[in-house]
Parts: C-alpha cells; structure tokens; sequence
C-alpha cells in the first residue's frame, strides 16, 4: 500500500531517523559538508543504519541523499576523497534502501532538500534543474513517494515540490522551520498554504527545532490549512535534541552545534511523549530528524502500540518502560523497571560547570565574526560583507 | 606484532568502545541482561560496529563475549529469542571480531568478565570452570591476547586471570572500580598488585566512573604497583558519560542508569582531554566502556596523532577541532572551527527543569526498594532479604 | 520640587526597594498575611529601612502601607499581636517617612494596593471606600504625592486612581501584571491607556516579575499611550528575583514562593543592566519591589552616576564595580575589581542538585489544589469550589 | 548565668550571624576593607541588627569589632571618611552591644580576628600587642565573655586565645579553616588541641564555608579532641552560602566572592537542616557567619524549639514550616503550608545560562592574576612576586 493510501486510512506512519548525525558519529559523514558520498564509498555502513531503522519501526526509508544535490556536491567537493558523481550518490541511495526496505514492510522515499543554487542566485530554472536531476534518479530507481525536506524557504521548497509533482508521485513537503515563520518572515499557516497548493499532500517540519518546538510549527500549519479550508496529511520530524533556547534559524545557532550537543539529546521517554503529543495533534507521520538513532525511533513505534496493534522487531530487545530491568541483581535498579520512574525522572547532566541553556549566536553577532576574520584566512571582510548585504 | 611487543616497544594502543551500550541503541541488547546473543543472530550488526571502531582508530578488537559465560547466559535466558548455547555465541564473536580485524592492523582480545556464580555461591571450581569454558573457544579460534574485564571483587578477577594465564597467552586484567577500591573494600593498589602478582602484563580499570575517576584509580594502581616494586603496562577503558556525582559503585546506583544518561554523554573533546591527561599518565592502552561510539575512539586517536604519527581511517571524515566547519555559510559558525572554540565550551543541557547532578542510589535506600516489592511480584520480600544478607 | 516638576525636567527619580520582604527578613512582617502592622509594633525597624534605602539613593520614600486597607487588616486580624486600628497603621507609616525624608532629599508617597473587597464583592462603592480612609490619612499627614499599586486588575486600579486623584496631588499607578497584561485579559497598552484616562500622571508596573519581563510590560504600555496620542511618565519598581520560568501571575506562582527564592536573588551587577535598560526605554522613575534590598537600590543610583551627576551616600562603602577590592590581599580577588568582571560572570549556585528553572503552579493544578484539600481541614471543597467560580 | 554555666548545663546557646556582609547590603559597611567603623558613625544602623538577631532567637551579641584590630583600621584607613581611632571603634561596639543585650536575655562577646601583622611579620610580641589593645576594652566595657574567630593559621589563633585567657574570662576560639586544615596544614583535630591547651574552653570554626563543610570540619574537631582526651565545647557559625565546590581557602577563592554569592544563599529550610545536624553532632553553641540574616538565626531557633521549649520573639512573625501561608487566596499557595513541601524543594534558581558550580581562583590562577597586574596599576609585579613569596 501506498503513502496515501496508508495515511487516507488513518494509519499512523513511522518515519526513520537522522542520517547525517548519525554517520558522522560512525565516521562516514564529515560534519560542515554533511554530504552523502557514503552511500558510495561505504554502503555497508548506510544499509546498516537503514537495517536499523526498519528493524526499530519505521515505515518509510528515506533515500540517503541528503545535500545530494549537484550544486552542493560540487561546492563541498573538496571534501570527497575522490570525486563521486552526483548521479552515482543518488542511485546508490535508492539501491540501498529499496534493498533494505524489501526485507520488511517499508517504502522508499526520494528526498530532496534546499539548494546552495538557491541562497547564491535564487533563478528558479536553474534551482528547479538540480531539483529535476534528482528526480530523473529516483524516476528511474522507481521510489514510492518523494519528499521534499529541509527547505528554510518556502518559495524554494514550492519549486521542489513544483517539479515533484511531475512525476505523478506522492509528495511531502517539510520545512525546517519554527513558530516565527520562514527566513523571509511567512508564518507556519501560510507556507502550508503555499505547499499544498503547490500540490504537497503531506506537510508539516523536519529538523532545527525539538519535538516541543516543532509540535507547535506543525499546529500554527493545520491552523492555517484549517482557515484556508485547505486539507493535507500533517508530518514531523523533529531534532532529537532539548533546544528551548534557540533562535529563528533552529540549534544551527546555538554553541553547541555540531559538536557539543551531547548533553541536549533526548532520552526514549522524551521521544514517547513526543509521539504521543503528535500523534494528539492529528499527525500520522512521526519521525525523525538529526540525532534520532534507531532506539529513538522505536520509542515512537513502542508509545504508539496501542493505537497500531504490535511492536517493532526491535522491541524483542527491549522491554516497555525499563521492563528489562526487572531483574537486574540490585532491588533499587529493580525499582527503575516502571512507567513512573522514567516518567518522573529529571536526568542530571552530570556537568556541574556547564549551564542549562546558551545564547544562540547570530547576524547580530558582528563582533565575533567580524574577529574570526581577522583569524582566518578562509573568507575576507568583503566576503563577509556580501553576506550580511545577501541575507537582508 | 602481538600487544606486549607494542607497549614494550612504547605504542600507544587504542581500544575498542562499548558494544552492549551501543548495540543496545541500535536495537541489538536488552538492557538488563545485557547479553551478547547478537553474535549469533544479527553477525551484521555486530561486525558493522567492529569494523566502525576500526576505522576509528582501535588497534584491539574486543570479541563481542560480554556476559557471555553459560551461567549468565542461561540465568537471563528467558530474554532470548530462540535457546543459544554459549558457545555458539562464543565462536560467532572470534569469528566476527578476527573477520574486521583482518580488514585492518588490530588484534583481537578474548574476554571473559564477572560471573553470576561468583556472587551466589563464590565456589572457586566452578567460577573457574566458566571461564575455562569460555577460554575454550578463545584458544580454538586462536585470538591473540586475553582480557579479563569488568570486575567488581579482586577476588574473582584473580581467578580469571589465573585461568586465562593457563593459555600462555598475554593477559589483561581491568576493574570494575573507582578510587574507593573493591566491593570488599581492597584499595585499586592492592589490587593492581594481586592481578601482577596473578599474572597479568597488563592492569586497569574499565566501565562504572567517568574518564576522570577512572584515570584516578589507575594512578593509585599504579602508585600500588611502585610500592610493591612491581612492573606492568597499564590500561583504561572508562565510560563515556560524566559521573562526578558516583557512589562506590558507579553510574549503576545513578538514578539515570541506564536510561536517563543522555545528558551525561562526553563529547569528542571531552574525550580528547581524556587521552591526552590518560597518555601523561603513563596509560599506553587506552578504550573507551559503556557510552563510548566510534567517534569517541576516534577522538583518542587524533587527540594522540602527534605522538603516533598518523591519523586513523575515519579522520578523513572529520577535520581535526571542528576544522569541518571553516566553509560553513555562516560566519559565526565557521567561527567554530578552531581548537579553543570547543575546549573552553560548557555545553548546555537545554534541560533547564533537570539538575546537575543526582544523588545514588544505593544499599541504604531500602525503603524506595520495600515499596518497590509491594509493587512487584518479580521478587519478593524474602529474596530481598536474602539479597541483602548475601551482599554482606 | 515635586514628583511631576522633578519628572518634568527630565530627571531621575529613584525609588525605594521592597519593605515586605526585607522586614520579614528582618523579622517584623510575617508571610502570608504581608500586612504592615509593624509601622506600629516596631518603628524603629521600619525607620530603619527608610533610612537605608535613602542613603542608597531612593528620592521616593513610600509609606509602609501596602496592604493597609481596613477589610486586609481586619481579614489577617488574627495575625497580628493586638488589635492595631487601620488608622493608626496608616497615620504611623507617613510620620515614620516623612521623619526620615526629612533627613534628605526625598519625598513622600502615600500608597494603596489591591483589596480582598475587590475580589469578593467588586462593588465599587465600597472599594472605593476603603481607598478613601487610606486618602484620608494621607491628605492629614500631608503626603507629597499618591502611588496606586499592586493591582492585577485594571478595573480596581482606575477605582484607585480616582479617588486618589480627588486628592489634587499627582497620582502615580502600577500594575502587578506581565507582558500578557491583566487578570481579566486588558492588554498592558490597553492598562495603560485606562490608567491615564482616569488621572495617572505616572504608569508602569510593579512587583510580580523579574526586570526583564517588567521593562518589556513597560515598553507595551508606551506603545499603548503612543497609539493612543496620551503622554505620561513611566515607572517600574519590579522584583528582585530571577522569574524567566513565570506563568501569567508572576512568582507567586512559582515553587519556591516565598520561602525558596534566594537562589534566584539579583546581584548588584543584575540591577546596574536594569537600571541601564530602563533609562534607555525612557523610564524616569526607576525603584524596586520584593527582593529589593538597599544595595540593590544603591545599585540604579551608581548606574545612573554619569547622566545625575552624583552619588548617592551609601557609595562611600562601595567601590564602584567592585573597585573595593583592588587592596584585598590575594591577587585574584583584587582581579575582580574591574567592570568587565562582574559584568561577564556568571554566578554558579552552589545548588548541584537544583534545577534552573521551575514550571510554576497554577489555576490548571486542580489536581494538587485537591489533594491538599484531603490533607488540610483549613478549607473545604465547597470554598475551593467558590474560589475557582469567583475567579472565572 | 555565663556562658560556660548555660554550656554545662546542657543548654544549647545561639550565636547571632554575620554582621559586615548584613550591613555591607545595608550600606554601612565596604566590602575590600570590611572593617566596623560603623559603630562610631552609624550606630543606629548596627543597633539594629544587633537587635533584629536578639529578636530572632540570638543569646550571644558579638560586638562589631571583626577587623578593628588597630594595624587592620589604619592599613585600610584611607576608606574611612574622617580617621576614626581603634579604641573608639572598639568601645562603640561594646556599647551598642550591651544595649541590645539588656533589651532581652543575651550576653555580650568581645570578639578578636586574624591581624595583618601576622601576615606580614608573625612577631608574636607585636600580634599580642593587637588583641591586648582590643582586649583592654572589652575589659573596661566588661563583656560576658571573649571570642577570638576568623583564624586562617592556628598559631595566630593560639596567640589570641593566650591574651584573652589573660582576662580572666571564658574564651572560646573558632576558626575559618575547612577539613584540610589550617593553611599551613595542621589538621582540624591537632588546631583544636592546640586551641584547648592554650586555654579556649570552647571551639569550632566560623567562616569560609558552608554548614555542609564546616560540621565535618568540627566533626574532625571532636575527634581530635576525643583522642587526645581533651574536653571542650562545641561550636560553629558557618557561612549562609553553598560552598560545595569550594578550594581549601573556602568561599573568598570562589568567582563570586563577594559580590555574586546571592544565588548560593542559604534558605531558612537549609538553616533548620544544619541546625538540626549541628545539634545531632553534639554541638551547643550554634550560630552564623557571612550571609546569616535575622531570619537565619531565627531558623535555628525553630528547628530546635522542641529541645529549647520555647520560640524566640521573632517567630510572632513566621509560621512554623511556612504555616503562615496557610490562609493565602490561591490554593495551591496554601499547599504549600507544611514542612514536607520545603524540605523536600529543590529550588531553581531562575538563572539557565549559569552553572550550578565554579571552579576557585587560588595561588595557582598566576596568569590571571599576572594579566591583572599589567592592567591596573595598584599593585606592581614585585608587590606580587613578594607576595607569592611570603605565601610560601
């Protein structure tokens, strides 16, 4: 069964979780490209993660082809050992995860997402040309539905989905964005608006915000279906890391980011109450995004059991609410084998020196960046200039 | 070249980190029973992340044998799926871990660890009788050293090395412990000189503290071993997580074991400071436990690269302090990219209704494992009782 | 010169800090009831107050009347030793700061606050009554001008103002409210705009938050009077606690009211950023609430220092940011005397197993709200009940 | 009845608490220098406090002379307005002292500090020159008894208790010193030996650290005094912060010395705990230091009212456990009407950008303190080197 049909149903779809992040943490990905050559050079380790995925409940696996677009691929290049054709990535891509998708009940989404093409020129014919030059792939690889991800503008992402579209194919558009809107200030409402019309049939957010954050994007979005009287299939796929803290533009901001987010990831009990807060919200397709690992995906397929009927396979290695615990030698790790425990419990970082929160940094952060360039050789004042004066 | 030629020879030789925590979050272990069936039903998944900890930098490839003495096994047997002898999981360890070992330059470590049998019955035939069980298969797949790991009592690892000393092979001897000594209250001097004096060329401490504890006990190890005017190499392998706040026993009698421990997780450059003070120290074996993934491991082998001179494998995907980040669009997180960038950061938590630290749990905390019992039928006030008794 | 001419001309007007809390510290208010029975009891410790807030700067010493109404006094009679007239409370309160205005440069403020009249019956007559035998004293004794504080509700607050504005003497009014404005729901701007409409020369708030979350109600109420073509001067004399995690009712509502607050006491440094802010949002008078203790009015004086021109008294035992200790015997503390020091720390709490923020309780936490009523007899459903009714 | 009859006979004696960080928040006192030339020129401000500590509980008013020892008034003689003469200073205090003390049932205690002369010199003629002028009016002004306190080194403190034992009168000597020690490292049980020979008949610590610390302080006091089969009272006045994370030198080295420590500030339910546990440990003479307001020291005489049978004055104006609240409008205010709900607290401190912890400054912080040096011209890098070496 298709996407849609699935969703039409009323069937809750279970989405998989972050590749980027959780490569870079096996040592496949490079942190600053986050580029896909892996599936490549080493596709063992991508059909692993997949494996992991399908194993830990998701529904839909996503085609590694994250930033796998020519543009991008080109501008990081420098990165990529030896040079690996855009074309070779994507089709890698789909051959894994259909590969794997097969040995149980998944489907295979493309995935497209924004464009450096974009943020440099913004000339539609040329963006929508990348956008098409992934799709000939997942065309002829024969995905079962695209999505559109990662997009921090919607005029962007209603081009992606724009060429989609052409292929007759399901399309799920999701931005990466908070309460606040788009980086050009359109509200949640209004880019759902624009998606759907541009024919999404599944909308909502994906990645820079924590479930709570991105729960609230995803219901300003039904909001502005609802008074536009416009209807689509609600989607996220949120950050699996703590971010009250952030600014407009997401955890890209905070200090922490890419490195030292350790302390902000979400434990299994977090991602229960996300799922059961999304799932509230009429949501049917819960996911993940960077730092969501296999076991944070099973927690959606666990908190969500009742509703669907059965456990994931990964479940036979884990018992509901620390259940596993139950027989552990010492009584007080024995007490931890229940629901309220990991309910109630407050988890302590253990870092005594560190704060609860940071100050995200920013464009009005001149200051600092303005003595990095003094630093660094990698980009000049004027190139910093031409930034500031692009962003405005 | 066997690793007694390598640390005579003055190398650094890095471990393998922790497999039943991160398996565990791929899908693979039950926590509770913690055991290592995996090696027989899912070989793909445990060789995928040997051959992760390879291309990281690990020099020793551990056989995935964890809790894998019959008495353990049969004691949680009802956790597993379809009934799997010991040896079986044994065998399919050697052969997975000698598998990746080939792929690269790394030996593999047999290891055996804490038994259920010394704590019910403390019969030192039959303690033994496991471990030359195990030992059994260590020799017919012809692993190239021994490690004895993960004790709570001298005593018993005493036993183990003794045993493991009977193959002529090079034995590793690592506690359980912190700086407090034993669960019989010997000093981590007194022990390092019992496991020399046992016949291990190799002492240390693994798993149960942090970095910072664990670099502490080895160094009254070591202090131990000066007094006593005796010789040998030494090692540690601690956790990944940060446990300032520990009793006696460990990260177990924290209230986040072992679900909670997200926000304790210790970042690369976390890892960095710990190799970097481990190797100043004097420690030339030097893993990672519980908590430690590839990229861990990874930041001990750059940490150490100008020592060593070379980088591992798994380096070509990420540039040394976040130097991944100098082509990012935005300044202020190219800014990142340099060394006191990172190690001066204190990472928030983003947790700002969570504390800093927790109080342990422990023995004296028998009221909250009373009301426990009343809850639960899974043990009952005698064997409570009984178990306290015992633990006397 | 009066309050209005002082204003007029542009000046800085300093206001007192907070006598409830200070006193209770002191011990002479007792928490719970807050009445101001002490004017009577104790003089001598409210002179004493007076005569500290003046040396630390205050140009406003306002009568130690909060709460005085006759209906509060008589309500909380059972607290208070002997029977103490309402009158007689009142009459105290102006001789006590009229006696130590004199001693300066400062004038008096007669102050009426928010009634229980109000909340149980809402009749304006007899409201209106209660402020009146307030008035009635004040006109007697001669108070320079008339404060209307601590109102959650705009409707009480404008019964306030016009009977004090039947006085003839200027009428200043603040509001206990947040950024979401007051109990019924009147936006900040919308306060106001009634405020001044019925006679307030000064608006602004006090009380209930933290000064960062005062300032933004302040600025929504300049918008309000600049949309609405209306001038007046602003005021704010908010809290000394650290309230990021309020709800709508401010910190009563918070876990820690108002036995567990130290933690979240300002710092001297927190206010000089206060006082800095106000000025710069076109605030002239410029006090504290609770938590408000001498030094931290003494903390707005030095701020303040280069646009008034002079110090207060109580500068002769402070050295200007921390400037006292440059002759202290260790180096590092006399590193501390120095601006950017105490302007960038970040003070730790010593509180390691203490989170930083708290969800506060509210009219949503029927459930505790209830269980309470089991355990306490003081009240019972039927009045819980009632409570909840009135309150909607 | 004396202090040594009401000590015999089992009495528990409390001590007042910390009158220059109290007055420094009041505007009488300057931080840096803290010496008590208050008394002469506003003596009403310290009658005052004197007063307030008698009301809350206090038996012993100790006589404003911390640092009025005449070399310590003269080295920091230029913040002092107009040259006031030790002897002045010294019979002032007596005189405000006894004042209060006739107000209720308090006896009076003259009290000696460490002197900048032994810093710089150690003569041992000239020291006891220093506390025999001090000593000669609490003789004319005739005090109950003496108290020499705030010692860093026990040979200094052993001097003092010598001269005061001159008097005739009963002394007692506490210490500012941690578990570690003195700074020249004797144990806490060898300085109270020797402070027991030298003639104290009771002994302790005051200062530098937290309740916490300071009763495992005078824990090893005890058992120092018990091996040597020595007898003598105990006592202790600790600082009203929390000092976990404190060097050896206690809370001076800690950043937020002195003028960030608000958010380490003791609640009333931490003093009943430490009084509580001050009493279990055997200690009778139970008081404060820095940060021990009025409503501290009324804390400890409500936790030990069952054994005293009777609440100081003061408690007129508190509910025992916050009982006061229990007539509050909102119910969940009510709630929090009883001792189960403070004790068990664990207040945030509104403040999720700082740390829970700090890491002290101390001797070995030389490139901060050398950066200092470079910057402000107070002190020149000889001063320091000079320093560094009469540290040693």
């Amino acid at each position: 069964q298709g996407i849609l049909e699935r969703l039409d149903a009323g069937e809750i779809v279970i989405g998989d979780g972050g590749f980027v992040f959780a490569l870079e943490k096996r040592g496949y990905v490079k942190a600053g490209p986050w580029t896909p050559e892996a599936t490549v050079e080493h596709p063992e380790a991508v059909r692993q993660l997949h494996r992991e995925f399908l194993r830990a409940g998701a529904n839909v696996l996503q085609t590694f082809t994250f930033y796998a677009s020519e543009d991008k691929l080109e501008n990081r290049g420098n990165y990529v050992a030896e040079k690996i054709s855009c074309q070779k990535v994507n089709e890698a891509a789909c051959d894994i995860a259909r590969e794997v998708a097969n040995e149980g009940d998944a489907l295979v989404a493309g995935g497209v997402s924004q464009t450096p093409s974009y943020l440099s020129c913004k000339d539609k014919t040329e963006v929508k040309a990348a956008f098409r030059q992934q799709l000939d792939v997942f065309m002829k690889k024969n995905v079962d539905f695209l999505i559109a991800e990662y997009f921090e503008h919607v005029e962007e992402a209603v081009w992606a989905v724009e060429v989609l579209k052409e292929s007759g194919k399901p399309v799920a558009a999701t931005m990466c964005i908070g309460p606040e809107g788009d980086m050009h200030g359109v509200s949640p409402g209004q880019c759902a608006v624009q998606l759907v019309k541009a024919g999404a049939s599944i909308v909502g957010v994906n990645c820079h915000f924590d479930p709570e954050t991105s729960l609230e994007t995803v219901r300003l979005m039904k909001e502005g279906l609802q008074a536009a009287k416009l209807k689509a299939h609600l989607m996220s796929q949120p950050l699996a890391f703590h971010t009250p803290d952030c600014g407009k533009q997401g955890f890209i901001d905070l200090p922490e980011f890419p490195f030292g987010l350790e302390p902000r990831i979400l434990t299994r009990w977090d991602i229960q109450k996300y799922a059961r807060k999304a799932y509230d919200l009429g949501i049917r397709f819960i996911g993940g995004c960077c730092g969501f690992e296999p076991y944070h995906i099973r927690a959606i397929a666990e908190e969500l059991a009742p509703e669907r009927g059965f456990l994931p396979e990964a479940s036979e290695k884990h018992g509901s609410w620390g259940d596993g615990l139950s027989m552990h030698t010492k009584p007080w790790v024995r007490a931890r084998a229940r629901k309220e425990y990991w309910e109630n419990l407050k988890p302590a970082s253990g870092r005594p020196y560190c704060p609860s929160m940071s100050k995200p940094d920013g464009w009005g952060v001149t200051k600092g960046a303005k003595e990095l360039m003094q630093q660094k050789e990698a980009t000049t004042e004027q190139q910093l200039k031409e930034l500031f004066q692009k962003k405005k």
